[in-house]
């Protein structure tokens, strides 16, 4: 290909071959489309890279990605102050906060503890959470974690350092997702459903 | 959304989403994962994407995309210049060297004859590879275009054009794909298979 091509355009599909969700036969196509639209999308994703790459920060308070730190999220004078919702990763919070659905602030674990991948307490943003626990005005964790093994892991593991903290800890609700049918539903989920069932 | 990650984040996703293969939601994923890995993908991307936009050129031939015009395939002297290959899009052209499988040099009609999609031949580079298939060296033209109505209405059309030029036009065996079962083929590529049989 390299003969073929050029280097730089070589150079290119490999780069773009390494985001989640392009293969090398996408990464080519997607290369091949940016060439065809050098100026409507080619030149404009240069730039917004490098302005990412310029700006976005992460934030010191609870690791959210944002172009200011602390971002934007922590400086909301309109969110509950005394809610802190744990996720593990930026996508989550992204998730969150599509549906509106998070009541407070936000904490990036950063991942999930996984002795596997050994992925350990030091390389998440544990003790930050903690030291945030302790502050006065907090008075709920909210773990917002995967219902994985590693997320789950990771919850008990933060709700056992949380215990001298003077705050309540909550996990999310398990249950029968919205439009979900319940015959296509795991045994755990429909008992957790079954379980954790309130009033119509 | 921009509210929370800010509007360069947001602008960096909306540009992705259009590259083919990603769609919102992997748009995303890809840019959290550049975020993530700022030097070690984002910055090496933002630059491949600059150079690409600085050398990237249409061959002034045959419309292949290279940083140099005339391309390398059209300056490469091992390449027999006897034999034009015709292909609709870059994309072609990348696939056939992949294959290592064209003679010659190549031909890019920038697309196929689509009248519902408004696509005429003054949109294509049908004019140029007359006038290239009546240069005296050239012997033969070559019709790799894609086996659907839009590919083999451009093919007869460009072999009417060349009636008057002195060469032989050709277009791509059909029949059975290497590693094929006969009995997920269509009718049409079976009957040309067996039509078009060779001695064993």
């Amino acid at each position: 290909m390299a003969s073929v091509a050029g280097p730089e355009i070589e150079r290119l599909i490999q780069l773009l071959a390494r985001l989640p969700g392009l293969g090398p036969r996408s990464a080519r196509r997607a290369a091949l489309h940016l060439i065809k639209k050098r100026d409507a999308l080619m030149t404009p994703l240069a730039g917004a890279l490098q302005l990412a790459i310029d700006r976005v920060q992460v934030c010191k308070v609870c690791s959210n990605i944002d172009t200011q730190s602390p971002c934007t999220i922590c400086t909301d004078a309109r969110r509950d102050p005394t809610t802190i919702v744990v996720v593990a990763d930026v996508a989550d919070l992204w998730a969150l906060e599509r549906a509106n659905a998070a009541p407070g602030k936000y904490h990036v674990l950063g991942g999930t503890l996984s002795p596997l991948d050994g992925v350990g307490p030091g390389d998440l943003t544990i003790d930050a959470l903690v030291a945030r626990a302790h502050e006065p005005e907090v008075t709920e964790i909210i773990l917002a974690l995967n219902a994985t093994v590693d997320g789950q892991t990771t919850a008990h593991y933060i709700t056992d350092l949380l215990q001298e903290a003077n705050v309540k800890v909550t996990r999310l609700a398990h249950g029968v997702p919205v439009g979900g049918e319940l015959d296509y539903l795991d045994e755990g989920t429909l008992s957790a459903a079954m379980r954790q069932r309130t009033l119509f």
